[in-house]
Parts: structure tokens; sequence; C-alpha cells
């Protein structure tokens, strides 16, 4: 029997992760992987001179850090010429989209999402109870048109979306994205996870209206700029909304050390045009050994390459056990039909030697599980 | 008008900072402090193993940390002789009280704490709407007895206390605790606050039974472990009580770089040997300072003395603007009569000599202003 004491809410849900973590499943495995390509990190590593600023703070950590995050607000004002009251600092997107759901919804809430799309979002409005409408995909990418209509049939408040896509790395060009933003039905807020934007093509993402009350812009420094260990994340807004999360949101939360390593990271364009020219270069590779085990890799705009396994969800799922067991650790789409496909992260050279000799041998142990079934 | 999307929960709350940092303190001022004593910090610093160990893990967070704190959550239970399945690792004790009011508390549940205790606790308790029962303290210290009387008497979901307490740095004995937990009422959960237990006298926390749900114990590595910017804390209780945070929490909230440091920190006995040594010794100049200008200083079981400035409340509040003015940052007790002292955190011997050559100052300033008006 639960706990007596938990608020009804609380008793309903499940005690489990999103995710498994990877040192999770090498504890399982009793093995640590060889190549780690499963959670879209960055192997490229942050800026040294972010890495310097970390250790430098480490000295100084005996300090609360800023609960204004002052310094890196206002650098990333400046970065995206807005003003500091359009963007609120906290501890990854991951955070943030829990503080969102948690200002906007509660209890039967209609949130409308993509079947298949970021499962956090999807633990967040679990989490306060709010009511989840899902979309499919069409073509391997989110629906904005359906997630819009669906949206106004349900009376969302929130809508979410990831432009470009995580877990298939497809992405929609500004345009779209605009007109979605125009089209969000009174009394919705559109969250765009643009977690991935640095990986895409100029010009994808629509230009930043930090006045717009419809649309809040989620961004992070755990993809293009290699600190997802370190948890910060930005929402940009319009000013009241940008305000509201100091209603809820844990004001001394955000760590010294990775304040200073954001900041230092952001201010490193040089690093960030090499990982962006290395994330490119290595989704042509990943693409190439997928073709020719015979999977088509899907386009992307991310730091991972989706591979069409040419099956159903089963035997994408064969892949993965074989991968996993040949040390490489991978994810894959959890809902039909994307779930044919299997998700590899940029990886370095040697990552990447490791799945190129990994990959055929998997298939193969695929195809002989699914012969012998 | 508040924006009519935010919940009605959201709408009403204010959106403010329980404390002003110091760093807005300054950037208000335009001028930096020249002795930071108002937030509890170690002036003395985090293990230089741990600082070594931070910098070590800063090239490492390209990685996110591990969500399950696994290296982190085990030190900890060999540590207190327990089992991992009694500790969680969260994002300092704040970021843990706040889930735990999310898993415990609606909109009315009723929670009972001190009148001036720890503020950080009342904005979770009015961030989920839950409707807070405050206790007078009695003689500068909590009422264990008076808050378990409330709580039987609103029916209380929620108990909090610190032991020893913050801003008046009292205590209580073990054999009074252990009264409390044995008089918790039923379907109340005691949340115990014991971040400053590292610097009370031997013997004053009752042994931790890890298996009584009746209480959650709050343990954390800003105080004696010096890593306030960090955001590490852990809460210690019973295994089903422990689980719940999976409900809830961001498993992938926890910084690498901070659980690397704090692993260092626990491992290094002989550095918190030295910050308790360093504390007690301090805990007395700043107690022979307040004396030296007539004023009571309080017993204490912290890092920090609480010194009765033997006046009402503005009193006090005029002593602290006087010592701001002067470049002392230091805080104090919000809610009277505690209200009529101020509270200084152990600093530096040269802190402390800015604090001693300031103190008259401020004292001759407030009781100017106190004859003017």
């Amino acid at each position: 029997m639960s706990d007596p004491r938990l608020t009804p809410l609380a008793a309903s849900l499940p005690a489990k992760v999103p995710f498994v973590g990877p040192e999770a499943q090498e504890r399982t495995r009793g093995r640590r992987f060889a190549a780690r390509l499963g959670a879209n990190e960055s192997v490229f590593g942050p800026s040294p001179r972010a890495v310097q600023a970390m250790a430098d703070a480490a000295r100084d950590t005996w300090m609360y850090g800023d609960p204004e995050s002052h310094d890196l607000r206002h650098a990333l004002a400046a970065h995206h010429r807005i003003r500091p009251a359009n963007v609120m600092v906290g501890p990854g997107i991951d955070g943030l989209l829990g503080l969102t759901v948690r200002l906007y919804c509660g209890p039967g809430t209609p949130v409308v999402s993509s079947a298949g799309a970021y499962p956090t979002f999807d633990y967040h409005v679990a989490g306060f109870g709010a009511a989840m409408h899902k979309v499919p995909y069409r073509e391997d990418a989110e629906d904005p048109e359906a997630l819009i209509a669906t949206a106004a049939e349900v009376g969302a408040r929130l809508i979410y979306i990831a432009n470009p896509d995580n877990p298939m790395g497809t992405w929609h060009d500004a345009a779209t994205v605009s007109r979605m933003i125009d089209a969000v039905p009174d009394g919705a807020l559109l969250l765009l996870d643009e977690a991935y934007v640095e990986f895409a093509p100029e010009g994808m993402a629509p230009p930043i209206d930090p006045d717009d009350p419809r649309v809040l812009r989620f961004r992070t420094f755990s993809k293009a700029y290699g600190l997802a260990g370190a948890r910060v994340g930005y929402v940009i807004g319009a000013a009241e909304q940008i305000t509201a999360y100091d209603k809820v949101r844990d004001h001394f939360g955000m760590s010294r050390v990775s304040q200073a390593g954001a900041l230092a990271a952001l201010a490193d364009a040089e690093w960030l045009a090499h990982v962006q020219a290395e994330v490119a270069a290595t989704r042509e590779r990943i693409a190439a050994i997928g073709r020719a085990c015979g999977l088509t890799p899907l386009p992307s705009a991310t730091n991972f390459v989706t591979l069409d396994c040419g099956a159903d969800g089963a035997f994408a799922r064969a892949v993965l056990a074989a991968l996993t067991e040949r040390d490489v650790f991978v994810r894959k789409p959890f809902a039909p039909p994307e779930d044919r496909c299997i998700r590899i992260s940029c990886g370095t050279p040697a990552d990447l030697d490791l799945l190129e000799r990994a990959l055929p041998e998997a298939l193969a142990a695929a195809r002989e599980g699914a012969a012998a079934t």
C-alpha cells in the first residue's frame, strides 16, 4: 500500500526515471561502455575556456551561486540582442520544463505533444496531473499543423514541439515555425524546445521576438556547448512569462561552477564553430556507416543521426540490444512507427570505428534472432 | 492583470526570492562587500581534495551526471552505516524540501513550522498552496512540544524543525528530538533539517533509525563541507519515503562536477575536523566582539553566532543597515521578538577584524538614528 500521507496525485505516480542512465546500464552489465553514443552528449567536450573557468570557480564554491545568474543572463541577452528581462536561466531545459508545467498546468489541464517526443516533458506533465494529448509524427517529423489543430480541439494550455526534433533529428524551417506560432490558439502557450538549434542549418530558427507572449523558447548548454553535466539551460520569452518563474523556482539552485562554465562557453564562438564542424562531418560518417549496412539515415539538424533499420520496432530493439552487448551505448525512439529506428549520437573517430565494426554484427545478430522466432 | 494561462495557484504567488543574494545587494550598492558574513557559507572553503576533484571533473562535464548519484549515495550510506535505499541525493536541502512539499502537500494541506524559521521552507509550502501554521519560538529556540501540539491540533501533514536552528543557532539535545519523533501524530511526517549538524556538540543528533517512517532527516554539503555553490544535499529516511522522490525529481538534475566534489569532500575527514575547529574558535571571537560592544551572544551549535542587540527589531535593522554601509554583509531573524538580533556567519580573521571595527560604529549609528526619531 502506498504511503497514505502522499497526495493522491503523488500516490498515483510511478517511481521511475524517464531514461535509464548509461552508468546504471554499466552497473547492471558489470562492464563499461566503450562508446557512449546514446545521450546526444558532445564528445567534443566543452570549450577549454569553460573547463578553465569551472576549475577556477571550484575554489569559490563555498559561496552560493548568484541567485539571479546576473552575469550569464546579461551575456545571453547581449548574445541574442534581447533584454535580460526576456531570459531566465535554470537547471537545464529539463528543470525549466518542469517549472513551466507547474506554472501553467494543474490536474486535468490539457497539454499537447507528439507521440514519441521528449519523454521528460511527458514526465513533468504526468507529475502535475495534467492531461496529455498525443499527435502522431508525420513522415518522421513532428507535425505542427496537427499539433495546433489538436490544441484547438482539446483547449490545450501548453503545446510542446522540439525543433530540430529529438529523437528523429528532423526539423521544420523558420516559415513553418512562424506559422505555427501565429496559429497558437488563445489561451495556449507554445513551448519551442530548441536544444539542438546550434546544429541546424542557418536560418532554420525564426527570429526571436522576445515580447511575443504566445511562445517560450528553450535553449541549453548541454548540447553544442558540451556542458550536459553542468545543468544550465535558459528560456526566452515575454517579460511577464519570464518573471513568473520567480514564483516557483529554486532561487539558489544554480551551481556556481556551472554558471561560470556557461558564461565562458558562451564567449568562445570559435570553439562552438569547431564543434559544429566536427558534428557536421561526423553526421556524414554515421550516415555512411548506416548506408554501408543497408540502413537509411534520416536527415539530421542535430548532433545525432537516426538510422531507419528497415523493419519493425522489435527488430530495432534487437539491433540496439546487440550493440549494447558490443559495448556501444545508443538509444532509440519509443513510439511506432518511429521505433523502427535507432539513434546514434556523434562520437569521436574511435567511437565510430567501433560502431563501424559493431553495427554489421549487431544487424546480423538481430536478423538471426528474427529468423529463429 | 496576471497571465490568465497561469494556474490559479501560480497566479496568486508573488514573484520573489526568499533571500536577496549578496551579489544582488552589491549591484544595488554599486560596491562589493568586504566581508561576506550573511549566508552562513564556509569561508574556510571546501576540502582541497574536493576542489581538485571538481577541477578534474570539469573536463568530463560534456557527460550528464549519473542520475542515480550512485557513488555518492553509496558513500553516504557507508558513512552513516545505513543502506543506499535510505538516502536520496538532491540539489541542496532547498531543492529537496521543495520536492518533499510537492509529494505530501496540496492546496490547503496543514503544515507546521516556527514563526521566523527557514523562509525557503515557507516559500515551498506557499508554492504548493499548503496552509502554514506558525508556532512561536520559546526562549530563542524552536519549541518541539508546541510544534507537535499544533500539528496534532491542525492535523498537520508536515512538521518542520531545524536542529540546530537557523537563524538563532540554538539547539535541542538528542533526547528532546527523540521524544519529538516519538510524538509525531499519525498521518504527519517530521522534516528534521540538520544542515548545521556537523557544528553541533557530539551526541546532539539522535542516532539515525533509517527505517522510521515518521521522520526525514535533511543534510547538506553547503555548510561544514564548504560546497554551498555546488548544490548537493541529501535526505535520509525509510526506503518507501526515499523511493517517492523518484516520482517527481529531476533525475538528470545533479551536476557531474558537484557529485564529484561532494564525494571527495565526504572522504576528507581531516578537512572537516579542521573546519569544525576553525568554526569553534571563530564563534568565540564573534561572541567576544559582540560582548565588547555590550551585545549578548546566543549559544551556537552552528557556523554563525546570533547577537542580541538588546532592543527591538527596528534597532537591529538599523545596526544591520549600518554594517551593510560599512561593507559587512550580514542577515538577521525576520520575526519578533527574535528580530532584535543580528546573525553573523563565521569569517576569516580579516573578516572579523573588519567586523570588530565596524560593529561599534554601526551600533553608534543605530543609536543616533534611534535618538533622532
